[in-house]
């Protein structure tokens, strides 16, 4: 399943996947930001300075451009999140690799429009139904990356046999982006380290 | 700073008032699936049954009749939640009675979109920003009723005394409204009970 979102790119790419990738990588701050609803084709082709015509090119419609659009910045974010979790020793450190990207990094997420997951959602869920498929999927892969973890600290006597992986690994998914939601929407970085603190206390107090 | 988004309408509302209110009532559910964004004046228009002009009468622009709608919703989920919390005697059982509403009541909620203030926030932080202030008001609100739930668990000795109520209230609240996102995208209540569990630990291991 990652490797439907998988960033790796051949390395030749053929102008046509080119101009695609470019497209792609100009159009994901404005989709995150304004939303996959509210963004215009005037927004992508003034950060694109391409024209209407080079833009519908490489794709079909507006639609198609957001859910490519999603996937890559779906892609960004799991890979700099796998990226600090493989850093880690334990099943712990692993799950707090999570929420620590927000404490370091809250900065580089805020100037793109915070976190894609959270943003696509709401959109996806009621109104923009031709995306809810694609974040329904990345939300599963995600919380299935936190449920690894889990399953991993169970197996080698980390975490205590009777944990739900499916339970906490929603729990933990849930305290983060609730509280990127409240950091962002009030501009305070301070939530991040609330997250934090309370996922510690989670691992110490109910998993291990 | 509640009667702001007080609910409470003096008993005779002139004609003006009253297409005012009509107004906002019908827009609500519209601007919470669709976003405060993507929802056109025809949208309006087609849920009223009201003419341009009608409307535009009423309101001086979309961002007048989204501000005043938004608060509508807000103060809707505000006055629901409150009702419960009343119903309650102790401290704990009135912070449970917030995740409790959404137990018991998830598919009302889900036929009007969801939580206004998730939906609105996501908008509102990096590109409606003229509903900026109105939506961290509301977080304000809403996280001051829970700190004050927390404060009178303290007082009458049913919460540790070294408890800080700014920290669990907006704990509290992340651990909801992160689950009202995975329940809605998901489209599965389950997350809500979850997020129960979870706030009744908190309350027990953490705050007791």
């Amino acid at each position: 399943m990652l490797s439907r979102f998988n960033l790796n790119v051949p390395k030749r790419m053929s102008k046509a996947e080119e101009t695609r990738k470019f497209i792609i990588q100009k159009s994901a701050p404005i989709f995150n930001k304004k939303g996959y609803g509210s963004t215009s084709l005037s927004d992508i082709q003034e950060a694109t300075k391409l024209t209407k015509g080079a833009i519908y090119g490489n794709f079909s419609d507006k639609s198609e451009l957001a859910v490519s659009t999603y996937e890559y910045s779906f892609a960004l974010i799991l890979d700099r999140i796998t990226e600090e979790i493989k850093k880690t020793a334990t099943a712990k450190e692993a799950l707090l690799a999570y929420i620590h990207y927000y404490v370091t990094n809250w900065q580089t997420v805020f100037k793109i429009g915070g976190c894609p997951m959270l943003n696509a959602a709401v959109e996806a869920d009621d109104h923009l139904l031709f995306l809810r498929d694609t974040v329904r999927r990345s939300f599963r892969v995600f919380i299935g990356l936190l449920q690894g973890i889990i399953i991993k600290g169970k197996v080698n006597g980390e975490f205590n046999a009777n944990v739900n992986p499916a339970e906490y690994a929603a729990l933990i998914h849930s305290v983060v982006e609730g509280n990127i939601l409240l950091a962002k929407i009030m501009d305070d970085p301070e939530y991040f380290h609330i997250a934090a603190n309370h996922i510690d206390r989670i691992i110490d107090q109910q998993l291990t």
